[in-house]
């Protein structure tokens, strides 16, 4: 089978033999938000046209491309779900010479009743069910990270944390960011960033004093980015990780994971980091629970 | 005597009599960003020369004006400090025809050891201090809010909170935005806001619920702005508030005081708004201590 990892702005295939295997894989910068005119259809033979050709017929595509602005979409199933609950409600995309379904997101509600999504998430933290035996944690880091609570092989819940887009926005667009100069990642500046936010205090106040460590000369300019990310990211993991701490597995880019792994230990607890190929693993394992009617 | 409160983007001076009551008051947008080349005497000539000529040869100024990119910068002066350490360490600066002093601001270092500093806030805190028994709060809300401990009648410290910048680079720089509408304030849904706020969780968190809620249709684009706004303020408020509560001296514009008022109140404390004016009974009280010599 061929499976697709379709997300905002990137395209990932996998062609897949019967054990799961990646067999070859392609990734183009072809997320739903590059094709125009809803030409979905098109752009997937573009991409695997020959595979398909070459009898490799059957289709399971995860993320965005199963929103209301990608091919279909595929509604949200409510946690707690697991592999067998995504696999039984894979949506039908009709599309000529292969069979093609999407695999839904996931939908949950905090304590608090606010709502949580994700879409694309829900297959890579499947990829890394087997390895997650008991009680864990799954967690993938970005601009919006998702940390999913794993029990009994099932996503129980999750919750998002917006801190990958609060830095952007705060790097580039206040105060903050005209004491800072681009340089290169600067581990000690991050690892006191994870230790200010292990202080206690509130993010909001932590924030401010990025400003005046650099105008007191204590954080040098191109220190300062570093340092910001660790404050985010630390007050991130000490939010989200439960009481008592957790095995956390972490799933996406190798750069971004290292700094969560680093963040985790910080806060006393282990973090096993998966490369990015747990959408394959997840895509697979989805394909063999299907039925492909 | 004459005030003046010298900001970043603002002017503002007050003609005061010997009971320090204001008899006249101007006001233009001539903060020192606005003034080139270093030609501040030129500016208190061109604002308040008449009353300078009419015999009014004394000048208090506090804000930015002492800062080191304003006329002169008048040094930090440490925490605690009352109007009486204030008064004593007032800078004289060289001007024709008048004897002028600049306020210091006042420094201090939090729990962590990151240092903290204001300019301006030091003396509209002191117009406050006599309304202000024994221990209070004095809240300054604004892009960077500062919260001061009052204890006998001097600052004890203060926490400064990136609310108000981190509320702008939200609304205009992040996805959330785009959720968004300009529209009247809304308190309904400010106070849905300060209630989330008051539910626990890490901001990071309560950020993306924005954007959740207006997904699932549960947060109009025109009440989202206020949504966003009681959730910073709500959770500054919660965490800028000493266990057990205080009485809070809120000091600033009445609308953004009228706001952190309720959320005060919804933390469940109680808080007294005062008016801008609270500038000029500062600086009355500080000529009063001072020595013009």
């Amino acid at each position: 089978m061929i499976g697709i990892d379709w997300g905002t702005t990137s395209f990932r295939a996998f062609r897949l033999d019967a054990a799961g295997a990646v067999q070859a894989q392609r990734a183009a910068p072809r997320g739903i938000l590059a094709i125009e005119g809803g030409q979905f259809e098109e752009e997937l033979l573009r991409q695997v046209g020959d595979w398909i050709a070459e009898g490799e017929d059957h289709i399971l595509m995860s993320g965005m491309i199963g929103s209301r602005q990608g091919w279909q979409e595929a509604p949200y199933v409510a946690c707690p779900a697991g592999a067998a609950d995504l696999a039984a409600s894979l949506v039908a995309v009709p599309c000529t010479g292969a069979t093609v379904r999407l695999v839904p997101g996931l939908s949950h509600r905090d304590a608090g009743g606010t709502p949580e999504v994700m879409r694309g998430e829900e297959t890579q933290i499947v990829g890394v069910l087997d390895d997650a035996a008991g009680a864990a944690i799954a967690c993938l880091p970005g601009s919006h990270s998702k940390w999913a609570r794993i029990e009994g092989g099932r996503i129980a819940g999750f919750e998002t944390y917006f801190s990958g887009e609060a830095f952007a926005a705060l790097r580039g667009h206040t105060i903050l960011g005209r004491l800072m100069r681009d340089g290169p990642a600067d581990p000690a500046a991050f690892d006191r960033g994870l230790a200010r936010a292990g202080e206690g205090g509130h993010l909001l106040h932590h924030l401010f004093g990025v400003r005046t460590l650099g105008l007191f000369g204590r954080l040098a300019e191109e220190a300062a980015p570093s340092y910001l990310s660790g404050l985010l990211i630390g007050h991130e993991v000490r939010a989200a990780l439960p009481p008592g701490g957790a095995a956390v597995h972490l799933i996406g880019a190798r750069t971004l994971c290292d700094l969560y792994a680093r963040a985790i230990a910080a806060a006393g607890s282990q973090a096993t980091v998966h490369g990015e190929d747990a959408a394959a693993r997840g895509l697979a394992r989805l394909g063999k629970d299907a039925s492909w009617t």
